[in-house]
């Protein structure tokens, strides 16, 4: 018979301190039976990362990406030492595998390396001889045995990518919430905790603010269908199965929506209506190195029309300058920015067959007498950027008018 | 022209924080030149060990010596990758290698792993490259891949191996004290710093409780001839020099004046006193896991004898357990013990040639009306055991006698 295998993932908040990690290694043990294996991969202990970057900070204001992973991979390699030592003591026999001892291959991009490859020949002969694997998660090693990270929330990535290699049942991903949710439930008690959401649907809620798992992540689980399970660690309910696609007893257009409060706006006014002028002011805002999210521009009655665009508000100066001297070229009378602006969007594969989901929005902002800015759409969301002080009030009203409390 | 090759060892001390990495980094950069090439060796900063070791204990009381090893590694490859930051900071190209990076070959013995050897080929490409080097020390990896340690003081033997393996032409050794004093500074302020001292002298030294350098180290150090400087990373005048042969101006007898409190003292009274004996009682302790360091056996005119030895403190509890089963055995009368005692001890390769030395000390003991309990010699060094309260009456009064302070 061939034997069930489990990956599951523990963030930060997981494992912050002694007490915790033997909660995981508890609930790690009550997997592991003679027909399951089990394989870990473990974040760093909460503030670890940040102490390690702080301290580097205190050294130089320029660190080279190389030695800042070979920093930041002790917060894993520290909190995999842990857990295995934590699983063993809970009865359970244990190996914790550094990235490069576990075979994360990766490319050589320091600070955000891909996984290239994993070789699971160490994981495998770990599983064949009864012991659970810890695999310090977020880096890897590349050919040359330098070490590397994969970026922030990068432990989401490896605990998918192992999943890939071992080929698991599912990938469990452990977090400090019990699931996902309609909208964030600290704003609208009303949220409602979704039993499964298809891999599109969390890759909109991740991009539209919904932080709770990495979208690099997600994109690879989508890729080779691998069920993700995101769950609490604190509790024992089931979270939320993140799947290719869910059967809905009656279908519905809008799963969820995300509010997101960290862009800024930023308009060109006046430039000319020509071909090529869009492509040379977002070349000048990429090789400032900052990324644009919505992009509108309207159809112009005359020879001059309005590019509007929201950028990350920590990149809003980089932005600002670079938009300036692109503006200066092109001969606009003026670039205005705001920074009062938060997004809130509506999220759901349903869209895809409704009809009048993007009109019913609209009236409903209306409805609560909130402006719109802008609109942007994707092939299963929409979403509006409006003033940062009706967000709230927005997200609320649109949830209760899409009856996203009842459930599917 | 031969570039010079320097080795520099960096205890915990050096780097407790980032001002002190600063710190050690601008030294660092103030010997690397074309001429010169710089391979440092670095401990985890201050407390991080210990830190670790802690935490591990919130979780179990017997960790796996394998992981136990992951977790302690970190400490420093923390320190050698901010270090290596502060050096770049300061001007110099650098990089920070981990044990398996810098190629530190060791057996599979966790915790306390030999160096097997050196693969300096990336070191080497790294001094090609104008690169100051920054190894992270007391770590290895096995042919396997494992992580191992090289036990406490463990950088020391990391540094030396390095020198051998780069042909350095020194290998200095960073600490919190100016050099090796002719006995502790804190507790006889006539104490004077040697410039030079034997590795023999040294293995005494560091044996009979100078905890300035780990043992085995030195023990390499000695067997390949690589001279060693120990010196303060606070402090730019020069420390002492530990080499093979020191030439005194005018030939003196004893270097230095050691103590050590941390030894407890057990006498087994009566046992028959027959070939055999010795040998079952001091297995008997060996297989419990305890050291013993100082054995003294009476000879014996009735056909029973006592056979005394002392132990670490923090073993006694073990040893008397040992040695009470073994006093069973062989029908000895009785088991008595002492954690009130100490050991006073005079070094110098001068004894070899100086007679009278011995009786002096005990003079000079008696004199202070300080009673010897046990007495051991070894070629270069004569200690004596006697009661805790006057070990330190005991040292000023024989550093005095032998007019330490003077100089050669």
């Amino acid at each position: 018979m061939k034997k069930r295998i489990v990956v599951q993932k523990y963030g930060g908040s997981s494992v912050k301190d002694a007490d915790r990690i033997k909660a995981v290694a508890e609930r790690i043990c009550s997997y592991k039976n003679k027909n399951t294996d089990v394989a870990v991969v473990v974040s760093a202990m909460a503030d670890t990362t940040d102490d390690l970057i702080e301290l580097a900070a205190k050294i130089t204001k320029d660190p080279t990406d190389r030695e800042m992973d070979l920093l930041l991979a002790c917060g894993e390699q520290i909190s995999a030492s842990l857990l295995a030592m934590a699983v063993r003591e809970h009865g359970c026999e244990s190996v914790a595998l550094t990235g490069f001892q576990a075979g994360f291959l990766t490319n050589k991009e320091h600070g955000k390396a891909r996984v290239e490859g994993i070789d699971g020949k160490r994981i495998k002969k770990a599983f064949k001889e009864g012991k659970v694997v810890i695999v310090a998660g977020f880096q890897g090693v590349t050919a040359e045995g330098e070490i590397t990270t994969l970026g922030r929330g990068g432990s989401d990535l490896s605990a998918v990518a192992l999943a890939k290699a071992v080929k698991a049942d599912v990938c469990e991903i452990y977090t400090d919430v019990t699931g996902i949710f309609t909208t964030d439930p600290r704003k609208v008690p009303e949220a409602r905790k979704l039993s499964a959401i298809t891999f599109d649907e969390m890759l909109e809620m991740a991009s539209l603010g919904a932080q709770v798992m990495q979208a690099r992540s997600i994109e690879v689980a989508k890729r080779y269908n691998i069920p993700l399970h995101v769950r609490s660690s604190y509790a024992k309910e089931e979270g939320t199965m993140i799947v290719k696609s869910v059967k809905h007893l009656e279908e519905v257009a809008v799963t969820g929506v995300t509010s997101n409060k960290n862009e800024a706006k930023i308009t060109i006014c006046a430039v000319p209506d020509q071909p090529g002028v869009s492509a040379q002011i977002f070349n000048a805002i990429a090789k400032a190195g900052v990324s644009v999210d919505v992009i509108v521009q309207n159809v112009s009655h005359t020879k001059k029309t309005d590019v509007s665009f929201t950028v990350p508000k920590s990149d809003i100066v980089k932005a600002l300058k670079a938009t300036e001297e692109v503006a200066k070229k092109l001969g606009a009378t003026d670039v205005l920015h705001s920074k009062d602006i938060a997004r809130v969007s509506i999220v759901g594969s349903g869209m895809r067959s409704h009809q009048g989901i993007a009109a019913k929005m609209f009236e409903v902002l209306a409805g609560a007498k909130i402006n719109i800015d802008m609109i942007a759409t994707s092939e299963i969301s929409i979403s509006c950027i409006i003033t940062l002080d009706k967000v709230d009030t927005a997200v609320q009203t649109l949830h209760k008018a899409f009856s996203l409390e009842k459930g599917k």
